[in-house]
């Protein structure tokens, strides 16, 4: 996929204003009745939970992917591991990286998927043209939202990468074609499926930490050489370094947070306040390592070095979230979740619980993985070894896959995927305007009050 | 002291706007004149810092302390320690109070010091009279403004425990009466001191973290049982916590890192966005404790549990400042500093600097302590050790009592009092305004542009 950041229409066009004007909330009843009247199954479970595409148990899932480079080829691998999957399809601009997926498959004993390389646009080939009930997104993050598009209007559920959308405009597509289409849209948080993350969330609900009152999480990430380098196909990632000044990956810190949290699941998102410092990191590294003569020091960075957002849930939970991606520092996502009864916070992994933690002092949390440690992570420790970050990769496609063979509710959703990915421009705006607050639209009108937090069940169907 | 919070008026007057209205600009260059004009020494060191007062050495340092419960007690001890002082005059309302630090003083060998203890006032009385040249302050937050400016109008200098001042109108008082009177108005933050603090102080001044761009502090401190008892002298404290949502105690967190960036001495913090959840955690511990029939129990808190502010400086640093007594969670002021060439991070204590440390990871603070130890620490170790705090009350005291035995500046001066203390106002209004922005008063009045970053330099005189 070439670098176009403006293959998603970045505008200033707000469907939250559209809301204020009174005429959506028409459009929106419109829409979710249209979900209901056009569905006849009756799984009970999803009954209870509206705004859900209500959608048969599909076995085998055929699956076609869009984007087969870094992250793509990763969750091919991971697909090959999995029962009940067919790999029908694979679409990138660069056909040396289909062929070799094409090797991977038929290395593993299954037949050759159908390539797709004829160009930018030969993904909406794919989603016409080939038999596959799903579709796979790894592409550069504006182009996340008409492939997923795409996909949906043709027929297929769409799991795309983080974040699902980089604009409001392109979340409440993803919403509305959703919903349109009665298709899962799914954004692939893999940090969701982290083994202490699942521990945690199993914690949470079980009431460990008390009432949930404050979040920490972030992106801490030193990119400097991944962004000014070759890494990216043609460079496309520090292109929004240069454009753009917010928190501009939200999802991997917040994801887990949101689930502890019941986000979208009995509380949501209120608003943020967003603050980024100077820009200064890029530019240095830019010149020490390439000279003042170098292409990259002579970009121009838009986006601050630290990006730090607030945001606050209607039930008056808040959440601190940091984006930090141009200096030199170890890798975090924080991870730290905090009640009345006790806390957690990660990098390194500590927890500490009333009454049971010596007073006043945090203890490893591995000390609590035999009484916690989420029963999925149990039974698929072995299949996830080596799949990708510490194994959660295969955990979220596992979950995602077992959702559609019985036709179960997938763990996150296309609201998830708006309200997590909406905090990039919504950051964007509030720093653009003195940290004001800006407020989150409500992608769900309403049904976040009747839907019950998430929990993700143990293995059913490995 | 009682437990008035209204001994301080808490009132909207914000001279900020009184700014605005361009007639504090005047007044200010007035004030300023007058300390130019009233002052006939000719220190050179002290020329080039404008605004401080210009104070003649005074040795010894005769000293009056009003307030001698947990902390002031604490002061007496370590001055006891000190050579070129005397405690001349104590001041509590409780009577015992007095006469056991009378005892100590006593005890080690001097002098019997006067008591004040006729009541709320009786510290206007001992600045009236009592033959002193400083004034150590650790009452109720309420009364630090009103003891302050009284030790001042009495030409005596004035050090205040945190935070120096609740409301802006005290913070601009404190400013005020201070340059009219010309003497130091310390504000007594012991943190700034803290081993730690002082190396990383160090290392940042030598360039080992290159620009500094981010920081990050608080006061994450389980301060239940202490709140809802009778800990506190009339249970002052929890007061605070009844009536006010917002940051309450930001000087600890951020006087390191405000020193660490060079606030007032170079850039200076320029607007704040504050963001409270709900109040939850004392109304929980209240009632699990004490029954739904305690007194605490019927308590309602304003206060919410974790309070975050963003501070943006006019040079574009960010600051991320917790506040966080409510829930049972292990101490932290996290003391997080983060630059172009590396960061470092307390709680535990880390540091990873860009080509020294292993790619990617931290190390222990520890093993840069032969390097880069606060020459100060490595001399004053044996004589701080057992002063309360790990040693930084001791080392507070000694910089202060040095700064007046040699009339050189004190390392804090009435604008970092004013700067930091106003962060409880401001971010209570921003709380109180959905987390928009309010900016800082200029308590310099552009002072801060020509004022060198701060040093502490080893001892000279102990």
């Amino acid at each position: 996929m070439d670098s176009k950041i403006t293959a998603e229409n970045k505008s200033q066009f707000n469907r939250r204003d559209f809301l204020k004007l009174g005429v959506t909330a028409g459009v929106g009843a419109a829409v979710v009745g249209l979900a209901g009247e056009g569905c006849k199954t009756s799984q009970k479970k999803l009954a209870t939970q509206p705004g859900l595409p209500k959608v048969p148990p599909i076995d085998p899932v055929r699956v076609g992917f869009i984007g087969v480079g870094h992250r793509g080829a990763g969750h091919v691998r991971n697909f090959l591991k999995l029962q009940g999957v067919e790999i029908k399809a694979i679409c990138d601009i660069v056909p040396e990286k289909v062929a070799r997926m094409q090797k991977w498959v038929v290395d593993a004993g299954f037949p050759k998927p159908a390539a797709y390389t004829r160009g930018d646009h030969d993904y909406e080939r794919m989603c016409q043209e080939a038999d596959i009930d799903l579709v796979i997104i790894a592409t550069p993050w504006g182009w996340h939202v008409p492939m997923a598009v795409a996909a949906m209007k043709n027929g297929k559920h769409a799991a795309t990468e983080v974040p699902a959308a980089t604009t409001l405009d392109g979340a409440w597509e993803l919403v509305e074609t959703a919903e349109k289409y009665q298709k899962h849209c799914v954004m692939l948080e893999n940090c969701n499926y982290g083994r202490r993350e699942m521990m945690v969330l199993n914690m949470v609900r079980q009431g460990v930490f008390g009432d949930i009152i404050h979040g920490a999480a972030g992106y801490i990430h030193d990119l400097r050489q991944h962004k000014l380098s070759g890494y990216y196909e043609n460079e496309w990632r520090v292109q929004y370094s240069i454009k753009y000044n917010g928190n501009l990956y939200p999802t991997h810190g917040l994801g887990p947070i949101a689930n502890y949290m019941g986000v979208n699941r009995g509380d949501r998102f209120d608003f943020l306040v967003s603050m980024s410092s100077l820009s200064e990191g890029l530019h240095a590294y830019a010149l020490e390592k390439y000279g003042p003569e170098s292409k990259y020091s002579k970009m121009k960075f838009a986006l601050g070095d630290v990006n730090v957002s607030m945001i606050k849930t209607v039930k008056g939970l808040t959440i601190t979230l940091y984006h930090d991606t141009n200096l030199p520092i170890p890798y975090s996502r924080i991870d730290m979740v905090q009640g009345t009864k006790g806390a957690s916070i990660g990098y390194p992994d500590r927890i500490y619980i009333e009454g049971r933690s010596p007073h006043h002092q945090w203890e490893p949390l591995e000390k609590y993985r035999g009484e916690f440690d989420h029963p999925l992570w149990q039974k698929l420790e072995a299949l996830a070894k080596g799949s990708g970050h510490g194994g959660m990769d295969f955990l979220e496609i596992y979950r995602l896959i077992e959702a559609l063979r019985t036709g179960t509710p997938t763990d996150m959703d296309v609201y998830d995927a708006a309200a997590l990915s909406s905090v990039v421009e919504l950051s964007e705006r509030s720093v653009a305007n003195k940290s004001r607050p800006v407020d989150f639209p409500d992608f769900t009108r309403g049904f976040w009050k009747e839907r019950p937090p998430l929990t993700i069940p143990g293995p059913t169907a490995v």
